[in-house]
Formats: C-alpha cells, sequence, structure tokens
C-alpha cells in the first residue's frame, strides 16, 4: 500500500486547478502562539485597540494568515520541491478573524524543465477562503520541483507567465468598515506616521533574534507544512546541509515582527510584491534587519490611511547597521537570507 | 515539612480507589498548541469539517484527552516508577470539546512484587470524567513501581489482572449524533475509505520528525505530567540514561500525526487494545512509524462508519520502507520504539 | 532615520510618568502556554474549580499577569538596563480573566548615579490595567541603567524613595464575589489549610526543572519582552555571560509551579515583598526551589481565607533538601539564584 509521496514535476499540468486538504480552524490559541514564537508587537493584535478602529475582534496577524494557507499547499505542491524561489502577484483581501476556517486552493500557471534536466520550475498561484468563501489570500510562487525521472525528457511545453514586478498601488484596498483616524498612536508605540516617512529612507530595527529548532519546528507544525527538510535531522544530517533547514517563512515573520521598531504604525499588510529566500536559515544563526522605505501612495476613496510600500532585509549573524544589501554586480552579500518587497497599511495625521 | 514523594509499590492495596487532583480545563488554545507540537493534519480538527458530521465544533484530539487523564494520575501513581510496562482495554467513550474540565481517578486492580525484591507491578485502570460526569476514557496500564523498602519482604498476595488482549468489536461506538455519510474526502485529505483497506497490508508514513528536548518537556507540562525523568537533566545526568527520558506518549502523538500519511481518514480512535514503550525516546532521535491493518469490524447499527484495527509502529533513526517489527525469536528489532494496536473509526463509502 | 533604542539613565526624571505601548490581549491560548511552559497545577486555573469559588470562569495566572505587565515597561525602562535589582511593594489587586487588554504605565519614583559614573539607578512602579481602567498590579522594582555618556556627569540630584520592606497584612484582600470556604482540598491536590503552616517550616518543593534557550525565549517573547540579553546569541557571545540571560521572571514562574508540590492550596498571590536575582540563570541549568513560612495573617473581612507569607528560594544546579540560602555573613550560598518573598492566600479549614 502506497503513501501519497507528493507531486513530481512531471505531474503538474498548466492550468490544472488542485483543492488541497485539509482544512484548518485558527483559534486566539493560534494568535497566541504566533506572538510567543515572534513576539510580535503590532497594536492591532489587541482586542481593545482594534475595536476602536472598526474591527468586530482583533484579527489575526496577516502572516498567520499566509503561513497557514502556504501550508496548506505544501504536500500537493512543494513536498519535492528543491527550493522555493520567489513570490509574486501576494494580496492580503480580508481580515481572518479567530474561529475561522481556511481552506487553499492553487492553480497551475506555468511550467519550464531546467536545462540539466533533473528539475524544471512550477509557477503557481495559491487562494485561501474563509468559511464564507471569501478570498482571503491570494499570491503566487515558483519551486524549483524534482522530476521523477531526470533521464526522460520532459512532455511540457515551457510555459512562463507574466507577472506584474509590483502590486499597483490602485490595487490596493484598506479593510472595509474601519476607520484608522481613531488610530492611537500612544498605545501604538510610535508618534510616526504615514507622513512622516520617505522613499529612501533607511531603518534599522536593531534587535537580534536567535534561531532554534524547536522554535522553527514548532512553528511549521503550527501551520501544517509537511516539508521534511524542516523535521528530519536523521535524513537531513545525509544531505547537502547536514542539518534542518528553518523554513523560509519563519525569517519572514521574525523580520516583520522585529520591524515594529521603527514601523510600528505599518500595521497590516496589503500586498506581497516580491520575495526572495536569498540563503538558508538555520538553528544557530542570529537574524537581524532592516526596511527600506520604496515608495508611498494613497488608498482610493481613504483620507484615514495610505499604503507604503517597504523593503526589508534579513541577514544572519551580522547586524545591519551598515544596511548590507547586495553588492556592485547586482549579487546579495553573503550575510543576506532575505530580501521582501511589501505594501502596508499606515493611518495618516489627522487634518 | 514533608512535600508528597508519591507512593511506592508498599503504598498499593488491590481494589483500592484514587481520586486524582487537580482538574484541568482544556481550550482550544491546548488544541493549537497540541497540533504545534506534532503538525496533524486530520480534518475533525477543523471546526467546519466536524460541524458537517453533525459535532458540534471540532473535538479536541484524543490523544490530547489520552495524555491529560494519564498526566492527572502520574502524581499518584507513577512518580516512583521504573517503567510503563503496557496498556490494556482502552476505550475513548465520548468526544470531548474546547472548554470542557477534565478529571481523572483510577481503581487498583492488581500487584505483584518482583522476583529481585527491589520492585513490583500495579496494574491500574484509570478513567477520565467531564463536566457531566460522564466518562470521557478509560484505560488499564502497568507499571513497575520501586519499593520504598527493598530489604522487606512484600505484605501483598500477587494479584495479576485478566485483562483482554483485544477490545472486543462489538463493544465499539460511533460517537453519537455523527453522520459520515457526510465525510468529505476532498477535504479529509484521502479518498480511500473503510473499504479500501485489507488485513495485512503495511503502510509506511513517510515522514521522520527529530525530538528537540524543549519541545517533549512543553508537551509532557501541557499534560500536567510530573515524572521527573523528563524534566530534570542534572538528576538524570548522573542516572541510567545520563539524560532526560522522552515520555513514552509523546512518541504515540508523533506517530498517530504522521499515520495521516496513508491514514487520512482514520479520523477518530475508537479503542486501544494494547500498547508498549519498546525502548526509550530521547532529544536527537528521529522517529518514523509505520502501520499495518490488523482486522475490520462493523459498527453495530452504523453503515456510514466502520472500525479498523491497526499496529502502529514506531522506530528510531531508522526509516520504515521495510517495515520493522520483531525477529524470528519474537523480540524486537534494535530500532522499535513503540508496539501500538488501537481500533479507529474510518467512513464508509456511499451506498 | 533612527529607531528608537530606549532611554539611557540621563532621560529619566523624578516624578515623570510614562505610558507604555502596546497594549496585549490575553487569552485562554495564553493561559494553555503558560501552563506548557511551566507545568502549573493550582486548582484555581481549572473552570469548574474556579466557578465554584464564586470566580466566572478560571482567573488568567497571577505571574501571567505579572510578566505581560512588566514585559510591556521594558521597552521604555530596561532596554539598556544592565541588571534588574529588586522589586517591591507588589499588589495583586484584581484577578484577570482571559479576554481582558492589560495596559501598563509606570512612574520614576527615583535616581542615583553609581560611584563609577557609567550607571544608574532608576526606581520605578509600574501598574498593569485592564478594559475597565481598574489597576490589577502594581509594583516597584529598581534596575540598573547605563549611561549614555559616561564622561558627562549627573544632571539628577541624588532621589532614593522609601519603600516598605513588607506589604502591611492589613493591606491584604482577597477576590470580590468568592467564598473559599468551598474550596475541594480532594481536588486542589492537599489537604493543608492555611492553620497547618507554621512560621519557620521549610518544605522542600522536590521537583526540578532544565531550562532551555527555545523555553526561556518563547516564554519571554509571549510577555513581549524585547530585553535583547534574552534573545540575541550573536551578541551575547561577545558579552560577559557569552550566552543568552534567561529572563529572572523565568525563574519564578518555575520556582511558583514547582511549589505546588507543598503548597498546593497557597493558590493565589496577594503581594510581592521583595525578589532578588541573585544570580544569571542559563540554558542547561536545573532549578529547584524550597520555601520557608515566614508569617501569617488574617485577611480583615474574611474567615473563609487567609493570608501566608513566603519566601521562595530557587538554586541552580543543587537539589534543596538542605534548603540552601545565606552564609554567615549573609551573602546567598553560590547555587542560590532567586529570593522571593511574597504573600499568598489559602483557604482556612471549615468551622
Amino acid at each position: 500500500m502506497q503513501t501519497d509521496r507528493g507531486r513530481f514535476f512531471e505531474d503538474f499540468s498548466v492550468g490544472e486547478s488542485i483543492v488541497h486538504p485539509t482544512p484548518r480552524t485558527l483559534h486566539q490559541g493560534d494568535a497566541t502562539l504566533y506572538m510567543a514564537l515572534y513576539g510580535s508587537r503590532f497594536a492591532l493584535q489587541a482586542d481593545s485597540f482594534a475595536r476602536a478602529l472598526g474591527y468586530p475582534q482583533a484579527p489575526l496577524d496577516d502572516l498567520l494568515v499566509f503561513h497557514t494557507v502556504f501550508g496548506k499547499s505544501v504536500p500537493d505542491i512543494s513536498r519535492n520541491a528543491v527550493a522555493n524561489l520567489g513570490y509574486a502577484e501576494g494580496r492580503f483581501l480580508k481580515p481572518v478573524f479567530p474561529g475561522t476556517t481556511l481552506r487553499a486552493h492553487s492553480e497551475v500557471l506555468g511550467l519550464r524543465e531546467n536545462s540539466n534536466g533533473k528539475t524544471g520550475i512550477v509557477w503557481i498561484r495559491t487562494t485561501g477562503t474563509d468559511d464564507h468563501g471569501d478570498e482571503v489570500l491570494s499570491y503566487v510562487r515558483w519551486v524549483m520541483v524534482n522530476k521523477r525521472d531526470p533521464d526522460k525528457p520532459c512532455v511540457h511545453e515551457p510555459v512562463v507567465p507574466q507577472l506584474q514586478s509590483v502590486v499597483p498601488a490602485d490595487a490596493l484596498k484598506a479593510p472595509a468598515a474601519t476607520d484608522f483616524s481613531r488610530f492611537d498612536t500612544r498605545d501604538s508605540g510610535s508618534e510616526l506616521c504615514w507622513e512622516d516617512y520617505q522613499p529612501g529612507d533607511k531603518i534599522d530595527h536593531v534587535d537580534g533574534m536567535t534561531i532554534e529548532e524547536a522554535e522553527h519546528m514548532i512553528a511549521t507544525r503550527l501551520y501544517q507544512n509537511t516539508a521534511r527538510v524542516h523535521f528530519d535531522q536523521y535524513a537531513q544530517g545525509q544531505g547537502y546541509h547536514g542539518r534542518r533547514l528553518a523554513y523560509g517563512g519563519h525569517t519572514i515573520s521574525i523580520g516583520r515582527a522585529m520591524s515594529f521598531n521603527g514601523l510600528a504604525n505599518a500595521f497590516c499588510l496589503l500586498a506581497l510584491n516580491s520575495g526572495q529566500h536569498v540563503a538558508g536559515v538555520f538553528a544557530g544563526d542570529t537574524v537581524y534587519c532592516w526596511s527600506q522605505i520604496i515608495e508611498k501612495a494613497p488608498i482610493i476613496g481613504r483620507n484615514d490611511c495610505a499604503a507604503i510600500r517597504l523593503r526589508l532585509i534579513a541577514t544572519k549573524n551580522v547586524p545591519c547597521r551598515t544596511y548590507p544589501y547586495q553588492r556592485a554586480d547586482g549579487t546579495y552579500a553573503p550575510e543576506v537570507v532575505l530580501d521582501f518587497d511589501y505594501w502596508a497599511l499606515m493611518p495618516r495625521r489627522a487634518g
């Protein structure tokens, strides 16, 4: 009797739709554990703060929703993946509250065999839905997937999807039925509003967080992400790295939580423009990060809040006082592990 | 002033009833943390999936209930235990939902001194009850317990209880007010129903999970299990193993969670026929597992679901592709750590 | 663009009031995770037990509330602290239930530069409030804080506040609308009531708990305590200890949880008289503890319960069978890490 061992490159076809098991109900306990894993301090995750802004209660952290939807897709998409290469066209479409049961489905957008014949790249759009069937999140990612049979030429015609390099500002929407003119900057931890940041500004988030095996594994299981590379030291000990690789999303959440230092009022995510896991992160590594303001944009129909585009760079074992990023030739400095480009929502200054 | 240091072998008497402190309320947060510790993906733990089947909300994982009731019994029964030798006659009698306060009590079924005079075996039936006083779980275990005074001959007449080797199929009941004809095999992660499994089938569950000290200790404290051997490195460092032993139930839960790969629709436990912790598991060990179908049985009065009897074998540091189990002489292969025989419930194929 | 790096000694002034961001809603999931981190077994944290005594549901552990309020104060007060020197005049004023959003504010009570010119001591009273604005907790602590500019003489006149050495017994109040004559000592884990303890009694709490990096970091982030010294191995590896220091409150909670062995009915905290982190605790250390009864006092207007004053001593890597404490010259034995003096509430014997 054979256990499903996941799809190989040959098993995908462009246009194919995949419904991912199993549904997952997120509770307040998930919010608690997420907070304990990352130490996030954004005030929106406190009930009374959220209610004052028009939310019925505190929404779940956007990245907890992202990781949960991502996790649903792993057994079908990336169980046999070599690497998660990039993200694009991510949009956070609706706040998710404790008690919501999330489901996820994906569409195959593109396929291209690599020249070595052993692997191929699969482009996938994954969408998460809530109990009402409403889309809460949608994003594209592309992954390098092993072929089942490296010796057999590929049957797929190469299809490479056209993806937006940045989610356009006029597509961004603030959550419905909210009013951020009531945003209390004394409670939120910073007086700096949207008007106070300028494109080009760089912010060192100061803190450092050392990764433990128990922590990245607890996080990754919380997301029901089953990729073996994160959990099985016996197998990984015989592999390329010799040890378990932390889920890339773990680093995103660490960076986002530390970005509170300097961006306390960038309180929710609107869109994920692009993301790249530049290098692997392992237990024992200390993660630091910094952000740069890329651009600013109004939100149509809202003068209580606006959008800010940020590049979050995370490093390992090198503090970010000097803002490490790319070298002159466009390659990344060796300490950089994450390059994450996103739109966040910020309150505007009253009047 | 003396702190209670737990009972020794001399302190038990056959027929004695013991009410275990302290009550424990299980919440949705317990379900979350349990999921994050084991990565379980059974769909029944999602609210919307459970409601579609007639449950008022998602029940707690059966093994979370088991470990909680077990934990209650530890300070009275096995604080001075040398080893937990076996389980029998376990029955899961009623689903437990978040918000339930569990209590536990035990009855001493048997006692027998070991020939070395230093230890004895105690047979105990432990029962967990909910807020209504209804029994939710009952099982027998036997443990080797130290004598207080190894030089003094034992006062107990040996009493060895007669235990069923398997819970009989006609004693198994499906949860009341449920209808598994509505079981959605697209959401659950597998199309395989009760009809698709045959006695003798073997299933490799493929994944491996490496154990960390922080994880087995967080789990064991979650169950309020206070056995010193799991927590105190200073004392254990001077003992036989030289390190902390993981709670045996931690391995059961890891195996059960990984058995989703191949048994996704064996969604709840009905009975625990027998169980044996064949060898100790320690931080750094990677656990693998496989299952064999032992027998199948209908549930009286139900044609939407039926019972399947499974043997779950867990190993350490050896994958289960070759289904390691016992040698010709009936002893276990050295990598086997758990032999766990249980009845699970599965949906039947419609019509 | 500069991230806030916290206050230095020069930035404080006596009488100043500081409102700490960000609000924090505590849920049942926080109670679960707290239990899993420490293994606390006090029966009051079970809903049905608490309801029988007049509480609407189980209150959160007093120390979870303490750590949460403490954590709020860290970014403003002790981000650049060298050491947390002591506590006084702590009072637990109102039970806190899941769903409560806590806020915190502080007042600067005193300042004194140290003779080396590099650091100074800051005395702070921190108060936590609930959704009604009611005070739930208030305590004084003093910390040694770095000066920004060690070469510049200090502008502050030294002000050293007069603090009570012990919270007077007649200021202690039991929670409103409770009746502990219904306290069920079978459920609570001990028959010993207030009458059964006498000043001078010593209790060895027997258990030992080894600290893991993942555990003290998960706990400290749960409290949103951002002090770098707990999280950043890269920076700490170059510092005095060469490793991450566990948050002192982590040891308090371990000790309090283990004190269940012998003090099961000291079910809630009334006041914190004094506390001192005598030595640092690190991953790998095993914590033991013992308690001494210091005094007993009635609670005005109540004959169902009374106050007991306890000194909790925690050690590392030395069991507490011989009650290690201070040497003849008043200095602490080298294994002592915590000296914590508090008032707890206990039920009185009926009739």
